[in-house]
């Protein structure tokens, strides 16, 4: 289902002095697309730039600014961190896609990092890709690996401008992305949970090798997952408590909302893990069982007959002098001794309750 | 026993705006049926409300007003919520049945949410269902998914009007309401108390596959259990430490004697995890046990008598020089050969405590 | 060993009121006994009592005075609890004997809670039943389900008036009890602790499936002891760093002995639990390694003889024509084959070290 | 390797008021040995008393008086503590030799204990010992329950005189004595250090049930060993942070330096642990392996020819007609059939790489 | 991969004085190699010294000197401890190589351990190291056990000028020495990833016992790695929250870098553990499901034909009288019945689904 890198390489970056800006990831930064949606309650303009000079002026208006930047490349992000004064360890850190997510407070503006999820197409492949956030007074810079689809409701809604949106600050809109992220994460849980279902019910019916490598697979996401969400509380709750003039006391009631969701992810999650051990576990115990009952009617069989076919092999043996064989009842004798065996080993398995 | 939802479908929210009201559960809500107890020390008015709005008076008088909801329809929680004054972000939180246990404290009013328990008829099961409770100054709002009994002790107590109930505040009614639930809790406790105890007497008895999909089962209810409970003690401990004026000093008293009965249920539910842990381990030992029993009968008999045969089967072979064949003492003599063989390896087996 | 309720039947009280008295435990209540040891430095007195009305002119005496009740009666615990002014809840609490050891504080007396074991006999059952104690200004009252011998030893002490029992107050007496309580866990913790030695000797000599369902046992033993042991722990704490009148700053001394046992008791219990548990794993390993060594016999000796067998077979076929038969050294020869192949095998498996 | 009582017998007290002297451990006591090292920087006493009271003089001097009392004898110990004013509680903690390590501040004195390990000769037997520090102005008890060498290293030094020692106050010669006996368990976790090595050569190259269960061994005695170092930890932590006078300022220097050896040990034991675990684990993959080979081979031999077996059953009953019997080309035909019959069974196990 | 001494041996100093300098290690001390390099914003110097005392005048310049010994030698470090004032206790942690990671602040100096990790050529043999820094006003002494390529980055770097280094104090030296090291670890986690990729990609193809013996070598290396990384989060946390003059406030932005990317370093740790976990439940879960294949072809194989064998072995006696053997249909009708036996046979295996 999802493919996670499992550390990326930051040996290149090894030996560099701090704030050298190089890119960590995986996806070829081909071409930088920037756009600018720029509102108040009244009025909203937006449109894509071409440079990343035409982005300057915005840091200036009184207006809300949000100049979002997709793909990851260090030239714009320097030249954009050095107009907006980010200091030049945060411009690293937005390239380096391998960050836990964290929260810094700066005196002019803050730096959120986190991860978004997403499915991709049918093969409901989870992948996970780095967003940055810098927070300033009259405008919030965000930062994607590549184009995603879990801000398009944020924008669908500063378009209506029927809500609350347009009239709140950068703050605001900071929440709004990370409670659109946030959703994101609950449509992955609920695809989750409905493969764990699907797989418990198989686990009841017929188990198969197939179930348990799915039932690995999924606790090898859990892992994932859980390593992308549990930080994301901290991040949250640092928001909550900040002393930081940036974050409004009416946004921190939002927040707290956000808090609560992840808190029920996180909530998920340990769930989720708690019913995949519990599933390996009647995996294991529905293969030793089969294991068992194998192994019961090998041994049914061949206790019965084994000592069968000695009988049957003693008179089968050539000796001149064998008295039995000349008699006439021989035959019916042996088969009838034969018998009494074979319902004594039965009887006996009987009352070991084998059979 | 018990169907949990594992997770509810919250993805038909991703990217409304925050407080949107969609109900996320799997009651289809076909009615909703409203109640209301009105009382004070005197008397005491019970009714059911054909529309909201009939509710709305219950606001202003000086007596307690218990209006409870039974279905969970976005409209009326809406209207009863914009006349109360509660928060959209609460509204919404009351139509998401998927809630952890929480409290949240406002200004005008306290909101409780938590999770009811209750056993379905003869087939034992458990389902949940989640409660939200507005305590406000004169009047308290609860909202169930669906009719239950858990609430009717409390009612038929205020009916009797004899107790210390009628005489006391919404706080003392949240309190009564939360104590029921936990009472209920309990009921389900010892259920599952009562089922352990049947299958630790299986498991000494006679240990079968259907022993070890019940501890199983038992297992993962308690995945369950334990995520509804868990969050309530903080729940309650919230409410003992609050500082709201609604919280009343002689009821702090009441809380924390519920208090001491969730850290009771969290007790034994830790307990029944580890015995249920315990018993896993017992099932298993038990099946390698009948494993290494079965296969030692099947060594046993298997090397008793193919050795055997195979002497037999030497004295089939029809060549025309076997000089044995013709002595007179070749058959017995085979015979002696063959029970010296087979008491040897009995011999062998019984050095080896196989036997 | 040791017979415990897992969950004592609490859901009788679903939906009575708070403090209402219902007795919950398991030991029929036939008669209840109670007996006044009223002290000071120079007298004592001690009589059984008839009537819980006889009791009541205890409470105003300046000496020590304390009332045990043996058997948990409601009407007795209300009558006694009304007179020495018991809050309601705490009368419920003394009734329910599924309590979790706790200490609760009170203006005018402490309310503690916990366990006492006791070892039945000769069969080494331990029972543990709930003692609650009502430590007041200049009396105490205890209250058991049954008459037991742990508090024997504190009122030979007083009988004999030697020591400083005699000149110290009713916390000094609750300490007493609680030692003597103390003192009995550690009597059954040695008992347990002689069994794991004499089931680690077994399980080095030859375990047996009676080992490893004995060792569960004890395994089950130590889930109980614990939830019994660890929050006694912290009743223990809270009495030593009470800020209540009722517990005098020489009595704390004794205290702080008394709460480096339970310390002890606990890391004897959690070592215990981690040697079961290292004891599991060698009963499993040396299952494990006795299934191998029968199923390499097995092995061993199916795989020497039935290619031999199968040669002898071949011989034992009726063909017409079959030159081998006739030729006079065809018999001696397939015997040095078959001597070949089974040297063969044999020298195979020495090679793998299987022999 | 060690012998750890599991439990003392502490069941012998139960009962007696607190305080009581008995001696609880399984060296029998036959002689007490006490010797006095009297000191300060210009000159050093020493000397064997054959009496207590002989200890007596030495409280008053100014000198440091280190007396050491071996073996632990009731009517020793309560004579010298009521000399040197120890508390009753105190006492009987010295003669209980299951004491867990604490430290014990009074107005007057520090009462520390801990335990030593030793090990015993050739066969590398670890044995632990309790040892009791009371640590006063000018004098310090030691009471060990039987000669050791773990604090000759420290007389050395003082007989030697150089160093900072003779200068120093009794709170540098407890220093010196704790750090002494962790020293010493350096070298007994050294000696595990090195079992664990050659155990771990030994599961890479031919793991036996001896490699088992000398992995089982360590592991338990890891167990005991945690159980010692552990609370020490605390103990020494309270010596740093303490607020006596007894502590002067620039031993907490040195008691740092012990301390953070502690931490490295508790570190090393919990690598320890670690890694036996991980060596139980690689022990049973390997024993499954070898089962799973073993298995392997007998399924190989036995479903080639067992089936051949048949064939040749067949061709050898006595039906008067069977025409393949007397077909001139019968037998080499059969002989063909075979041969195809255990090539294919050998190729469908090529196939299935299970050869 | 990795060879990690399991524990050093200390016991040499067992009984020596605090402040005994003895190297504990296993790189014999060949050669002492010292270089010095020196400088401010305008120049920089750099020499290697032949001995010692060369390096006492950098003591007194205002310049940052930083000196930097390579290989332990107690006769060295004593003498450059005199010199720059270090205690002698730390002169001994110099030497003892199996430290913890840990941070001691004096009033003159700090001093920082940690271990540096490198990678050996081909074989990919991961080496842990100890490493020393005495960071002073304008000294920085640094102890290493062997010469590796960590620092040649930071000299590079201050070779080259260009940067903010030249211009910074001793703190953002050591700062910088942290960090090359914290990117070597990264390194490592790499390659430890890359294998956990491969070893994750067999294991789903085709798992040999050589997998599992990797994933288990993997397990080892994580439990040193954590080791080391774990105690250099406080290390670095105390550096930022230290209030010593010597870590000026600039530097702390850029400790709190490294901070990250040590919590980066730990969850990528836990990460693998995770992974390895499952990754071991994944190899035993294919190695019992080919356990389980095996032994179900033995099982059908053996029970379809040993019933055949036994009909065969009963018309292969040779007894006198036994009608079948006469009769014309006598042959084909046995065949007959063996075919319908073995379909049977084939038939019920069908319906267990093990077929």
């Amino acid at each position: 289902m999802a493919k996670h890198k499992i550390v990326s390489p930051r040996s290149q970056k090894a030996g560099l002095p701090p704030g050298s800006l190089v890119y960590i990831g995986d996806k070829p930064v081909q071409r930088v697309r920037i756009t600018v949606l720029d509102y108040d309650e009244q009025k909203l303009e937006e449109r894509e730039v071409k440079t990343v000079e035409e982005c300057f002026r915005y840091k200036q208006t009184p207006t809300v600014s949000w100049i979002n930047v997709v793909g990851l490349h260090p030239k714009v992000i320097q030249t954009l961190g050095e107009h907006y004064g980010i200091h030049p360890l945060i411009q690293e850190d937005i390239l380096n896609t391998d960050q836990r997510p964290k929260l810094e407070e700066f005196e002019s503006y803050l730096y959120i990092v986190f991860k978004r999820l997403a499915i991709n197409g049918s093969a409901g492949q989870i992948t996970s890709e780095q967003i940055s956030l810098i927070v300033g007074d009259t405008f919030l810079l965000s930062f994607q690996e590549s184009l995603g689809t879990v801000f398009n409701s944020v924008r669908e809604r500063l378009r209506g401008g029927a809500g609350r949106m347009r009239k709140m600050d950068t703050d605001y809109l900071a929440y709004s992305l990370l409670d659109a992220t946030v959703d994101h994460y609950f449509t992955a849980m609920e695809e989750v949970g409905e493969e764990i279902g699907i797989l418990e019910e198989q686990l009841l019916k017929h188990p198969t090798p197939k179930t348990s490598s799915a039932i690995h697979r999924l606790k090898r996401e859990m892992i994932f997952l859980r390593k992308a969400i549990w930080p994301l509380r901290e991040v949250i709750g640092g928001l909550i408590r900040s002393e930081s003039r940036l974050v409004k006391a009416q946004t921190r009631t939002y927040l707290r909302d956000v808090y609560d969701h992840i808190v029920q992810l996180i909530d998920t999650v340990e769930t989720f893990r708690d019913l995949l051990s519990g599933m390996l576990d009647v995996y294991l115990s529905a293969m030793s069982n089969r294991l068992n009952e194998v192994i019961k009617v090998l041994t049914i069989i061949t206790t019965i007959f084994i000592p069968l076919t000695f009988i049957a092999g003693i008179y089968g043996m050539n000796f001149e002098y064998m008295p039995e064989l000349g008699h006439p009842f021989g035959y019916p004798g042996v088969l009838i001794v034969m018998a009494a065996v074979g319902l004594g080993m039965v009887a006996f398995f009987k009352k070991k309750k084998w059979m």
